[in-house]
C-alpha cells in the first residue's frame, strides 16, 4: 500500500501556493500561481481545483493516494461549515468553499485561517517540531497568532482563538482596528513601531532616522533596528516598548497555556538577535517562574512553506 | 457487557472525597473521609486505596467493571510521571503516588491538580455541558482556573496551564505570592478584595463596613457585597475594581481561546447577580466583538462534586 500524501493550499491576495506533502510534513512537490482575485470566487476556485490535479500529476501521485486537501485562507471563516464569511483582500462574502472543493476533488477538504495554518506548519515541521505545546506569533503589519496545545490546533467556539495581537496591554493605549484600545498589535507590530517612531519625529525628537529615511512615510522596522544599532535613542525606545509589550504578552500566554516554545515570525522577526536576545531577557523578568521554566523563544523556520505544510497538516494531523 | 464505571478521588487538606461515576458523569455512589494528613503520605495513600475498594463494593460495582481511577490533588505535580512534587497543605514532597495507587488497585490511574479536575467536571457535566470550549475560574482565597479547549483539558508543557489568577493586570500593582506584581489574583480574589477594603478603612474612608464588622480582620467578600447593597461607596469601589480586572482578564482569554462559556465558581461567586450582572456588562465593553459573540458567563453548578466528577473524567474522557 502506498503511503498517503496530502495537498496543502495557501491562498493569499496575490498568489496561491500549493504543495503535495507526505505524512511526515515533507513537501514532495510545490507550485505557485497568481491568485487573479479580479476573477472572483468562481474563477479562483476553478483554477485552484485544476492546479491541485496538475500538481498531483506533476509529483507522480495518483489521485487516490491523496488523503485529503487543506486550505488556508486569509479572512473571517466559519470553519465547521467550511464557509468563507468574508475575505477582505479578495472581496469574497459567504462563499461555501469547502463543499465546492470537496465536490470537485472528491476528497476530504478542511479550511482554516492562514495564521492558524502557518502555526500548525511550524509546530509540526518547523521550530515547534518535537513538542506538543507551541504558540506562534507573526510580527508583521499586524500581530497574528496560532496556538497548538496538546498537539492540537486551538480554534475556540467560532475560530477566533489565537488572536494574540488583540491581547490588551494598555487600556489607555492607541486605538486598534479591532475596536479596542492598547492591543499588543498597536505596539509590537511593524505598523505600531513605525507609528511610535513617527510620533517621536513629529514631536521634534533628535534622531538619525531623519537622515536615514528622508521620506519618512517609507520608514520600516528594519530602519529602526539599524538606527538603534547606531545608538539612536528614539529608535531604541520604540524597540524597547515593542519588546516590553511582547514579553508581557508572552508572560500572560505562559500562565494561560504553559507552552514549551514561542515561535516568532513575520517581517519584524528578521531583526534576529537584536529582537530575540532582549525579548528573552524581558520575558524571563516578567514571567511567573514555574510557567517560564524551560520555555524557548525561537524564530520561525519554515517561512512561506509553513502555510502549505500546515494546510496539509489540517488533514494529515487531524485526530480522527 | 456491563458499562464501565470510573472512580474519582478529590484529595483535600481536610477530607478525601470519592465517588463511583458512570460513563455519562453521573455519581452512582460517593463518600467523604477525613484526610488525616498527620499520618503522612503512606497512611493517607493506604486509606485511599481501601476506601476506593469499599466504595466500589458499596455501589455494587465489581472491581473489573471499574475502567480506571482519577485523582485530583491540591499542589505542584509532575502529571506525566504521576508524581506529587510538593503538596503544601499536607507537606508531601516527591511522592510517586500514581504508580503506588496503580500497583495497589491494578487499574489505570491518572492524577491532575484540583483546579484542572474541577474544571473538567464542570465542563463535562456542570455549567459547561454541551460545549467544547470552556474556561473555569474559581474566585476564592486565590483565583484558580482550568481550561477545556476542543473538549480537552489544556495542561501545557509542565502542567501550569490555566493559572488564570496570574495573568498580570497591572505591572504597577500589588505584590503577588507568585513573585510577580499586579496579578488578577491580587485584585479579584477574596483576599485581594478584602485587602483593598482594609486599605480604604485604614486610610480613614467612611464606610458602614466599620460597624458591620467590628473585628475587621474577619471582613469577608460577603460583607462587601452586603455593604454595597446598602450603597456603601468603599465596598462598591472595591467590587468594581475586582469586576473590572476580571472582565479584562476574560477579554484576554477570549482573544486567546475564544471559549463558548466562562464558568465562575468559588466563594466570591456566591454573590450571584451582584457579581454576574456587572461582570457581563463590563466584559461586553472591553472584549473584542468577534471574540465576545455568543459567549456566556455562568455560575459553576456542581459545587464540591466537580472534583469527584472531573477526577473520574480524567479517565472516562481521555482521548485514547
Amino acid at each position: 500500500m502506498m503511503e498517503k500524501r496530502y495537498i496543502g493550499v495557501d491562498l493569499g491576495g496575490t498568489s496561491m501556493k500549493m504543495g503535495v506533502v507526505d505524512g511526515t510534513g515533507h513537501i514532495v512537490c510545490e507550485m505557485e500561481q497568481p491568485t487573479l482575485g479580479q476573477e472572483g470566487p468562481d474563477g479562483v476556485i476553478k483554477r485552484m481545483i485544476s492546479h491541485a490535479r496538475d500538481l498531483a500529476n506533476q509529483s507522480g501521485t495518483p489521485w487516490d493516494q491523496i488523503g485529503g486537501i487543506g486550505v488556508g485562507l486569509p479572512g473571517f471563516l466559519d470553519i465547521p461549515n467550511g464557509v468563507v464569511k468574508h475575505l477582505t483582500n479578495l472581496g469574497w462574502n459567504e462563499v461555501p468553499i469547502r463543499d465546492r472543493l470537496q465536490a470537485a476533488w472528491e476528497l476530504p477538504v478542511v479550511i482554516n485561517n492562514d495564521a492558524n495554518v502557518a502555526a500548525l506548519g511550524e509546530a509540526w515541521c518547523g521550530a515547534g517540531a518535537g513538542v506538543d505545546d507551541v504558540v506562534c506569533i507573526t510580527l508583521g503589519t499586524g500581530v497574528g497568532g496560532g496556538i497548538i496545545a496538546g498537539g492540537r490546533l486551538i480554534q475556540g467556539m467560532n475560530g477566533f482563538a489565537g488572536e494574540i495581537g488583540h491581547i490588551q496591554m494598555d487600556p489607555r493605549g492607541y486605538q486598534c482596528n479591532c475596536g479596542q484600545t492598547g492591543c499588543l498589535e498597536t505596539i509590537s507590530s511593524a505598523t505600531g513601531m513605525v507609528r511610535m517612531a513617527m510620533e517621536g519625529l513629529n514631536e521634534g525628537r533628535v534622531s538619525i532616522l531623519k537622515e536615514m529615511v528622508p521620506g519618512q512615510n517609507q520608514l520600516t522596522t528594519r530602519d529602526l533596528f539599524a538606527a538603534a544599532a547606531r545608538n539612536d535613542k528614539l529608535a531604541q525606545e520604540v524597540i524597547d516598548r515593542a519588546i516590553d509589550a511582547l514579553a508581557r504578552a508572552l508572560a500572560i500566554l505562559s500562565v494561560v497555556l504553559n507552552p514549551a516554545r514561542f515561535i516568532i515570525g513575520g517581517g519584524v522577526s528578521k531583526a534576529g538577535d537584536a529582537l530575540f536576545e532582549p525579548l528573552r531577557l524581558a520575558y524571563g523578568k516578567v514571567t511567573q517562574k514555574n510557567a517560564a521554566q524551560g520555555v524557548e523563544i525561537l524564530p520561525a523556520k519554515l517561512g512561506n512553506q509553513a502555510g502549505i505544510i500546515g494546510a496539509a497538516g489540517l488533514i494529515a494531523r487531524s485526530p480522527n
